[in-house]
């Protein structure tokens, strides 16, 4: 079974081979995977999108350990959430989000199973979730860990743009400075092949196919790999030549 | 049979994929997990830290290898030291000094298995620390790889504070920039629940149960998970808000 | 079997998880491994040494994938390119050229084989070298996913200085600021050992054995790790000390 791992723990510290003998020790036969680990520290909606990623990344029976906790210790829940024939493990506090409403049909329960030595108050990642989905990959039945179904999880204001709409977000910033928004393949498909794509004081004209569809240096929309709409400048960066920060607004006209 | 690796080689070079590719060919069913990498260049009381972070995250029968080796190619001696039912790999240049120290009752023998093609002068992480590990993993004993008991490592000035102490030291600023020190549960408790923390001009207060027991922006004292009092700013930062470098004192009144 | 995966794509994205998700969708038995994911973003030149680095750090029957691919969705052809008994699947780009000139005798194919269900137009590594990884890791012949041999694949101006040449080339500088050079052992041997070794307006005399014989904060050439010719300085940095760039001659006198 795989197991991957999303955190904001960076890879400068020892916590994240932590998270990983906790599960090693649950369960040795486990295929870890690391998602990313460098989500800016507390930011749990750029984490939300990598939760995604992970998900629409792999295949069914993949468990998944997101870990952006800034309330470790209060009385925040923890979840286990099915969605998309895989189990996601993470603190009720919107980490699910972008997973929640961009794979759809998510079923969240209460992970109700804590370890019988006993988890510290600083590290639920280490002392719960890990071992949780150690006990998953080794067979354990999600229902045995899990309480109550949570009707209402935690969602942070993240949504995809709905068909129709004019106006999408932008919602990630990549390594190679490439903005991605919250406008899906079908959203745009909605506003028909004439559809022109407009950010701030940037008209980029119509979708296209790839980078390479206009010169270097050049601004370009087209539908990124995650199948959204994606603001690039071809060989360059959007936040250098157009400015673009997340959050910013797209037009769709 | 798992093997984890620490080291200063950072993530960008190809390092760390040489040292993996010589355990492999070593032996191909081993289990490789990263420690970190992405210990400061040649800081070996920070990667004397994070060995004996590997070595707690995991359980008995695993493998460590830690290399940052500013001595390569020096007669300093490689070392293999048994401590917790597990064994470290290491340059006998004082990185085993935390678990030395912090897990207790050690035993540490000079390495003195070489390949038999002969080990570069720059590199002995991938020519001798790498293959030995790989050994071990496949079945070769330890005492097959070893030469004479070394009763004295090096050691660093880098030691837990004693039941009683009324000062400590802050040995690690994590990722979240919240600062470890070598204060551990027991001496705390040594102290009695009145005990108050202090770091430079700022008290703390009593140690707290987690992060959240103090409002945003806050400084709090409490025990980490690695059961090692910590001085912290709720979603802040210690080094911006109070100052706090690896070294300073801590006072425990 | 193991894959090596070597790209441009950094770790704070998810990019690097989507390869690994699809190879284990296609093949779940495989072993992992990560080359680098920091070469800096679509420098190729860079990213050609580290190809070379993982062919040499494992053993026959690994597959590598390489991807630094600024000309996705353009013509460039893909290649899957036989070298030291090892498959390197990677665009056309001159991403090959280290490791065609330092390890020799490779031979290049087209990369034919295509997703049933179509590729992507911006990220060829996830959706076509990623599968057709997996695909010959659980056995797939590499004929079967190849089209005609490629005689000339491009080569950037990135090659190893001959035997008897005077002068070599700066052609990475690591993180620890020691600069790797062009110059192999053998040219080296050849020039015999009253070589002297000089960079800019500095001379550092013979090619020692280790940092270790000269004093700390001297400039140093030895024989590195790759089998090439490095300049150091020891425990110190070539570029704050001597202004040491990718791409400076290095004098063999």
């Amino acid at each position: 079974v795989i197991v991957t791992l999303t955190t904001d723990f960076g890879l400068s510290d020892f916590y994240v081979a932590q998270m990983k003998g906790a599960l090693f020790q649950q369960c040795p036969q486990v295929t870890l995977v690391d998602g990313t680990h460098d989500v800016p520290p507390q930011d749990v909606a750029a984490g939300a999108i990598a939760v995604e990623r992970a998900v629409a990344g792999f295949g069914p029976g993949t468990v998944h350990v997101a870990v952006l906790d800034p309330g470790v210790g209060t009385d925040r829940r923890l979840l286990a959430v099915e969605v998309g024939g895989q189990v996601v493990l993470l603190p009720d506090n919107g980490l699910v989000t972008w997973a929640w409403w961009r794979i759809g049909n998510a079923v969240a329960h209460e992970l109700s199973w804590r370890p019988q030595r006993g988890a510290s108050d600083t590290f639920h990642g280490r002392d719960i979730l890990a071992p949780a989905a150690g006990l998953l990959a080794g067979g354990t039945p999600l229902v045995a860990l899990c309480g109550p179904r949570v009707e209402s999880p935690v969602l942070l204001d993240l949504a995809p743009a709905e068909a129709g709409a004019t106006v999408g977000r932008v919602i990630h910033i990549d390594r190679y400075d490439n903005a991605m928004t919250n406008v899906s393949r079908d959203v745009l498909a909605s506003l028909g092949s004439a559809a022109h794509i407009g950010i701030g004081r940037h008209t980029l004209g119509p979708v296209r196919r790839t980078y390479a569809d206009v010169p270097v240096g050049h601004p370009v929309a087209l539908v990124g790999s995650s199948e959204l709409l994606e603001i690039a400048v071809r060989n360059g960066s959007v936040s250098a030549t157009l400015g673009v920060r997340v959050g910013d607004e797209v037009r769709l006209t």
